[in-house]
């Protein structure tokens, strides 16, 4: 058992391995809330409630509340804070714009990224249901946007683009500027998922040049419940969950001033801390790659710029599944494909637009480093995947010896 | 300055009115979190965090929690829990119905209550967009669905109908059980949104007989960010938040652990002390309306049913956004028409449709009782409204007295 002595994870009557929390190497899934953003939000767990719409003394502290977590979130990724349309995450930051902008414009082409997240890809094909033609672009091997297939898409003259900036399992990025500028000149509008690059790399909203960009507080140790779409005034959009009027009337809903609050606050943090951060995670990734070629992995997008946190790999012959479950119990908390789709254990459709093979893409195993992680980690982590893998093929070679005797 | 020793409202240095946090009589607009359920969501603020869609340990600890919250949410109005489907709060959860609905059945006529509402009337509206005819229910000078308007609505045949449980502003509740078994029986789907009534009145789907029904933790002493569609499992729905498939693919996004656990206790605590809860606000509502009355206020809907905590009135002459400032000033949170609206301080379109004159509505103002209040509380606050009315009258009379000099 590796780990390190347990916070509250499990009443210790549940498991022994209780005794400790496991080491999360999957903090792209979702990260452990940071010690300042729980102290931002822990008045509004308290003494602190009121509707923000509300007019008297509880409601205008909630609204201070909201409109300083708004400045907060647009300071850090460069935009206005009346830019910033919060939501309830990264999920339906993506949903709004795109469904949003669609139902603002004449039905047309939609293009968007092969190896988009599904909140990506499934507004998508319920946006065909009205009329829109969905054109995935391609990306090479490395996992990139295809030159040639994206210019083939821009003749198209498509009204909506929508390209992740960092991808959730390989760590890919693209470049969304040069994209946008050319989606820009063709006369679309560009969204960019940028709940992964956030924190992990440098996110400029202006600099991008897009039209939308979505982020999400809980993949930077901020809490679940918020998000932001981040959004171009001059794009015009419907709204998602219509009512009441909140959000500059693209948002309805009593604003969740709790999570709102940790998450301006993570994003302060988080752009404050991005750079030595990110020096951090890229030494830890050096040696993680180092260590797992030297198992004889393949690293997926290893050609191409990658987050300094992520690295999808295969063992080749062992199952991805089976190495997730045994390094769990090996106190290593990773991840097989997205944890999002993890209940459809199908291989991943980011590998497979990749032209990786299904038998390869089903050894895949991501391991995505975080705030807390150390060499130490990294090292434990080496050292519990070399003896599962050994004694996996060990007993690979003992059946096939058993197989040849009879 | 009337008041109670204040939580860490606002910070000391603020106003003199930090000294007291105000005594909220506007627990419609949201609650204060009950200790139990702060208690419940604050490992979630602590070493447990995890994405509930991961296979590791952390994921896991993260769907036992939103299991257990399920099956709390489920027993508290009798559902089963495969019919709870959480969102981020009632507006989404009102949405995801109405759009869900529409988006698998062919357009047709979507019939709702005159007073339901704006996260019930807006997505209405935008559905006009994609061919549904939508009926406005006229309602009573009580605030009661009008029979014979029903009727004549439901020859139409409409595929949808929404009407809420209790109204927001006056509480008047209306017959839902009866009105579905007719949209049942006219083969509709009947939506009923039941924000206001749960943790009031006794609220069971079963008995009810309706399609959907929306819910809100944040109005029963839970947190925000967190609400449910009770939905029939032959009803299909498309999902509003499309992607990684959560909630049996109705709601995607990384569900908010933090908010739904929060969620399933204050549904516990609410379905165990509605009774004992309802009696007690409807001692102080008596009194409250009595008191009122001798001012010479009129009370809305008061030949109806009301909710046990809501009284909504106007005293003749006395604009109700001055009122509500005043009692704030005081010490006594109340609003004027619904908070949710009060950024656009026009007449409440619910009086409006009960046939109050916009001069009348204008004089509006909400008292919502909850659970802490006392009836201390109420006697202060009758106290001081009738030095408000007083002074005020005072002042128009000394207008009336200079311009009659003049």
């Amino acid at each position: 058992m590796v780990g390190k002595p347990a916070g509250p994870l499990l009443p210790p009557e549940e498991s022994e391995a209780a005794m400790f929390a496991p080491i999360c190497l999957d903090h792209n899934a979702t990260t452990p809330l940071d010690p300042e953003v729980r102290e931002a939000m822990l008045p509004w767990l308290g003494g602190r409630f009121g509707n923000a719409s509300s007019r008297h003394e509880y409601g205008r502290a909630a609204r201070m509340a909201i409109d300083e977590a708004r400045a907060r979130v647009a300071e850090a990724v460069n935009a206005h804070p009346t830019e910033v349309i919060f939501t309830s995450g990264g999920s339906e930051a993506n949903n709004l714009f795109l469904k949003g902008a669609a139902a603002r414009l004449k039905a047309g082409v939609l293009a968007l990224g092969a190896i988009e997240h599904p909140c990506v890809r499934q507004p998508a094909r319920q946006l065909r249901q009205s009329g829109w033609t969905v054109r995935e672009l391609a990306v090479d091997a490395a996992g990139r946007i295809d030159s040639a297939a994206f210019t083939a898409v821009l003749a198209e003259r498509p009204r909506l683009v929508s390209v992740m900036l960092a991808n959730n399992e390989t760590g890919v990025v693209q470049d969304v500027a040069r994209l946008a500028a050319q989606v820009r000149a063709a006369g679309g509008w560009m969204h960019t998922d940028a709940v992964q690059a956030f924190g992990k790399l440098p996110v400029d909203f202006r600099s991008l040049g897009v039209h939308g960009m979505s982020l999400s507080a809980h993949k930077v140790n901020g809490p679940v419940g918020a998000g932001a779409l981040i959004v171009d005034k001059r794009v015009e959009l419907a709204p998602l969950v219509a009512g009441g009027g909140q959000e500059r009337d693209l948002r309805s809903g009593t604003e969740n001033v709790l999570a709102i609050v940790g998450f301006g606050k993570a994003c302060q943090l988080a752009a404050a801390r991005q750079a030595d951060r990110a020096a951090v995670l890229r030494g830890l990734q050096a040696r993680l790659d180092a260590g797992l070629t030297g198992l004889g992995a393949t690293i997926f997008s290893a050609g191409a710029e990658r987050l300094p946190n992520t690295t999808f790999f295969a063992l080749p012959g062992i199952d991805g599944e089976t190495l997730v479950g045994k390094l769990d119990r090996a106190g290593f908390a990773v991840a097989s494909g997205s944890a999002c789709s993890s209940a459809h254990p199908e291989p991943s459709p980011t590998l497979l637009a990749m032209g990786v093979t299904p038998e390869c893409a089903r050894a895949a195993v991501r391991v995505s480093l975080g705030s807390g992680n150390t060499g130490q980690d990294v090292d434990g982590f080496l050292e519990a995947i070399a003896q599962i893998v050994d004694h996996l093929r060990n007993l690979t070679a003992m059946a096939v010896g058993v197989a040849d005797a009879a």
